[in-house]
């Protein structure tokens, strides 16, 4: 490897759960409960929209504007506008990426110097650590603790002064990813504004991965944290057309904030990328206007109709009740997520099923061994939470695995049917 | 801009000629022959397919895997495999990027240590030099040197000792754009041979952007570097789906060559992307799938109805010979090229009919202070040539102006027309 450069040799950054087990779950032709996209129809106007672009206007096919496609930034501001209270000024203040991982790349690249530190909070999306490593920074960890009942996802709590003595000279920034992936933890208005004195104080940047924002379920209200005073300026909030409307094929995402911060996103996107599938940003384009064109009171999700509540309301809702079900009937105890499609179980009780002497003997914490016997010989893909964890961290999270419950009924069924066969005691 | 990483505080990084460019086209409402794509449909079945893709299968719209979709990097293997008389390893040896723009931007960020060299030869495609400093490395650049029939792209030529003199040991890459974006000169055997010759030599690895690679102008073949003997362990071939199937927009490209350094690529996607859009992917794999079904002898552009032949033959050839037309008829001395659908032409007879009074007093080269007045007062968008040289060679360089004649015939009727209005003595 003498030409490489050493940015690709660190070993911290070469490593991809999902490189590992998507391939896994594909070699082995598994039942995939574990990668988060639903597979289930995205919703019906935005792929009548991107049927119809290409050959509907042939220019839809060509470059656009290279921060964002216009009638989409547009879109975007008159959707998030009344969201964080303010006109939102599109050229400046929105960029649209590939995905909402491109735009958490982009805000590391901007803002972390050679060691700077960034913090983790556990469990986290596994790309932020790598990331903030490819910048050069460090990342330091703060896990989430179970507090109170044990099986709901919101009585996870952040410990502020472990969080406070985290902070030295260097910290940069802090990763916040709520509702979060993979505990479903949907942060309350006492927690955020927590944090926010947290990061006024210290003048560190909050990342505000938001794209489950759609996705809370009721009655726990998505709270914006880039929408608290004295923190917009000080927020990059990150959104995904991906999860919005269940296409997350097609890696459209954005972010939001002060021009400033957007400014200097766009420099490390113009030297990287330039622009996004126009066809593809045309389509959520459209798809925010039709959502918006129903009468609502203060979000579009008021109205009865909106997607974003139909999906998480009438569609997911009840599939978070049948997973937990079909989890807790093979004796996992899973924790209830407040938002996401994402449920973690204590997977210990299957220790007997999934014996020791049948797994891999890597060094990998349990649930890595565990999630790629059920691969193997179960044919059923998830994804171990532990992922979600820094090396330090892991040993102590490696009894959970992570599915996601964003599937069609038959998939659910066919998931019931295989666990009880096979995990039954 | 105090939280700003460094590597976004570069001037040099910070400008980008697009932005400028098509920005003030936008504002001007100028008629644009001057950013590179064309304003008539892309093929038939990339636009069909793309339109039937996501309703026909829903799980098109859902993740795919990371390097590349596998119907895809299975076309694409079965597409390059003969052109480079080998069987490619599709899971290895191919990484789908953002268009060919991340594909140069990933092997930059694989290859550049802070320090190294990177030898560009001019012009060149305006992104290398920021990409290669973004990634702390130092261009050296060389310019072509018109020799021979100054009106031919072809007759401008790399002096090779001159070449050679560049080299240091910390010269790490070379950037080979062929066919060159904005020249048009499409490399000679004798050409690509004397810099198989160097890069061996001094143990150099070459970025050969291919974009152009079918649209390459009878008699002129191109020929790949890769292809020659012991190149291809040092090459990474970088191609784009919009070039080839004329939809800039849809921004898929992708890198070929060895395992080691399709590699190091893939990690840095990884850690930025992950992932390109599904729907697009799966187009571009069914048109390659069609274009190699219709029998051909060594290439799929020896069958006449391939539209590899019939874009450049049928369709782009007129478009070059107008262009060079409507250019000479006000007294330009047009450049023609040899591939691509770019066309660069001496402006200087016009200085007298765009007066030195009128042109904005900033210090940049006389080609963009032309190209602005040219949008503002006769509206009509070209990109200035020198913005296709370094900061030292600009103004060897500043006389010529770009433009783009992949366009229909009423855009070069309508130039034509305005061309003939505005500047004709
Ligand atoms: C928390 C979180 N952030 C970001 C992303 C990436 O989103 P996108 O597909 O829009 O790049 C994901 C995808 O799973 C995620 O779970
Ligand atoms: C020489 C060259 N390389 C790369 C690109 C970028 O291609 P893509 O649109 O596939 O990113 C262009 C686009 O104009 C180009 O001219």
């Amino acid at each position: 490897m003498s030409h490489l450069a050493d940015r690709v040799k660190n070993p911290d950054v070469q490593k991809n759960v999902w490189v590992e087990f998507v391939g896994l779950a594909m070699e082995n032709q598994a039942l995939n409960v574990g990668q988060g996209f639903p597979n289930f129809p995205p919703i019906q106007h935005v792929m009548d929209g991107l049927s119809s672009i290409p050959v509907e206007n042939h220019l839809n096919n060509q470059y656009t504007r290279g921060f964002g496609h216009a009638p989409f930034i547009q879109a975007l501001g008159d959707f998030y506008g009344p969201l964080f209270d303010r006109k939102l000024d599109v050229h400046n203040e929105i960029l649209v990426t590939v995905g909402a991982y491109y735009s958490l790349y982009a805000a590391t690249q901007a803002l972390i110097n050679p060691g700077d530190e960034a913090i983790i909070i556990e469990p986290f999306f596994d790309c932020y650590a790598p990331m903030v490593r490819y910048a050069g920074g460090t990342p330091k960890f703060i896990p989430l603790k179970p507090a109170g009942k044990a099986n709901d996802a919101n009585d996870w709590k952040l410990d502020m002064d472990h969080l406070q003595s985290l902070v030295t000279d260097k910290t940069k920034v802090i990763f916040f990813n709520n509702p979060n992936n993979p505990l479903g933890k949907v942060f309350t208005h006492e927690e955020i504004q927590a944090l926010c004195d947290f990061c006024i104080k210290n003048d560190i940047i909050c990342l505000a991965d938001e794209v489950y924002e759609h996705l809370a379920y009721n009655p726990q209200p998505h709270l914006r944290i880039g929408n608290y005073p004295g923190m917009y300026e000080r927020t990059i909030t990150m959104g995904s057309a991906g999860k919005t409307w269940s296409c997350t094929g097609w890696k459209i995402g954005w972010s939001i904030g002060p021009p400033d911060l957007i400014k200097a996103m766009q420099i490390v996107w113009q030297n990287s990328i330039y622009t996004c599938a126009t066809p593809l940003q045309e389509a959520c384009a459209r798809s925010f206007r039709l959502e918006m064109e129903r009468p609502f009171d203060g979000h579009p999700k008021d109205n009865p109709d909106s997607y974003f509540r139909t999906l998480t309301e009438v569609e997911l809702k009840p599939k978070r009740e049948k997973m937990a079900k079909i989890l807790e009937s093979v004796g996992m105890k899973p924790i209830i997520p407040n938002g996401g499609y994402f449920m973690i179980a204590d997977a210990s009780p299957l220790a007997k099923i999934i014996p020791e002497a049948e797994l891999d003997d890597s060094n990998d914490p349990w649930d890595y061994k565990a999630v790629r016997w059920m691969c193997r010989q179960k044919k059923i893909a998830a994804i171990p939470n532990s992922a979600f964890y820094s090396e330090g961290h892991k040993k102590e999270y490696e009894n959970y695995i992570r599915f996601c419950f964003a599937k069609d009924d038959a998939t659910l069924d066919k998931f019931e049917e295989m666990m009880v066969a096979g995990f039954k005691q």
